[in-house]
């Protein structure tokens, strides 16, 4: 698998279900989402920004995305989350199955971040991503075109205690 | 990774949290639950028993494994959901990272089913199992030695549409 594969298949409208469990207290939340994922082009002004504010040559750019959610959850039936991000994939110049991935804003923190990645021989997409006290991976593959699963972990910098863990199932609804 | 490595890893007694997910009508499903995994002798007369019904030497067995559950679902609090099972895994003679899973009992029907198994380059466990109108992918993984993550999809038989997927995180709380 190849990132630009992996990208182009997950341009679309998605519908995700997402649990989220809390291992210590064992709760559990529930999140009804939408999420839109679309190509930028390799010229867009925020991928070069992001390229730039890491000293990365915009040159070495391979299929930028731009992700957009919103969505609620059953912990807070009222209040709707919703956020958009920039992504941009980097390759590793010399293995074509790894590389890093730089976005403008995380997932677990409010300030852009950059990412590892690798894929796995059967085509799961992996995603290591160090925070400040927290190190966030996520696990992504497709189980047909228009269904994938998403395991995400967060754990604690010190890398014994994972804290929280959810699951995405995410439905393509429109290409 | 072999099936003796990971069942060796899998014994003790972990607490589950599960999150089931219906892909039609996005309902949540959320189980609490302890499941105990024990080593069974290779003489026992209920793996051997297993093997002869599916016509394997006994001698092919490796790391025969009981598994017990008990859980409630926030579907039905008042319900206690349990069951128990022997698992006898049958490696392939020629590559040790695959093989077929035989159980007295499937996780999807209340018959003896067999699987096929194999690990991916990092480590993930895989179980394919046919039943009679659906089969049933599975998952696993080891996030560390105390932690493993659990990814369950069931498909129809034409394979077209995934049914229900379900994550668990299991913690272990005794070896």
């Amino acid at each position: 698998m190849s990132i630009d594969r992996f990208v182009a298949q997950s341009i679309g409208r998605w519908k995700s279900q997402r649990s989220a469990h809390s291992l210590a207290f064992q709760h559990f939340e529930a999140v009804l989402s939408t999420i839109d994922i679309l190509p930028v082009e390799l010229s867009d002004r925020r991928a070069i920004d992001l390229c730039k504010a890491y000293d990365i040559d915009p040159a070495q750019m391979s299929s930028p995305f731009y992700m957009q959610w919103e969505g609620t959850s059953d912990w807070d039936d009222d209040q709707v989350m919703k956020g958009s991000t920039v992504l941009v994939p980097i390759p590793d110049s010399s293995d074509a199955t790894k590389g890093r991935l730089l976005r403008e804003q995380g997932y677990a923190e409010t300030m852009a971040a950059v990412g590892e990645y690798h894929f796995t021989d059967d085509g799961t997409f992996v995603l290591m991503t160090p925070y400040d006290r927290a190190s966030a991976e996520e696990r992504i593959w497709f189980v047909n075109p228009n269904l994938r699963f998403r395991v995400s972990s967060i754990k604690t910098s010190e890398g014994t205690g994972v804290l929280t863990a959810s699951f995405s199932s995410e439905v393509r609804t429109a290409q």
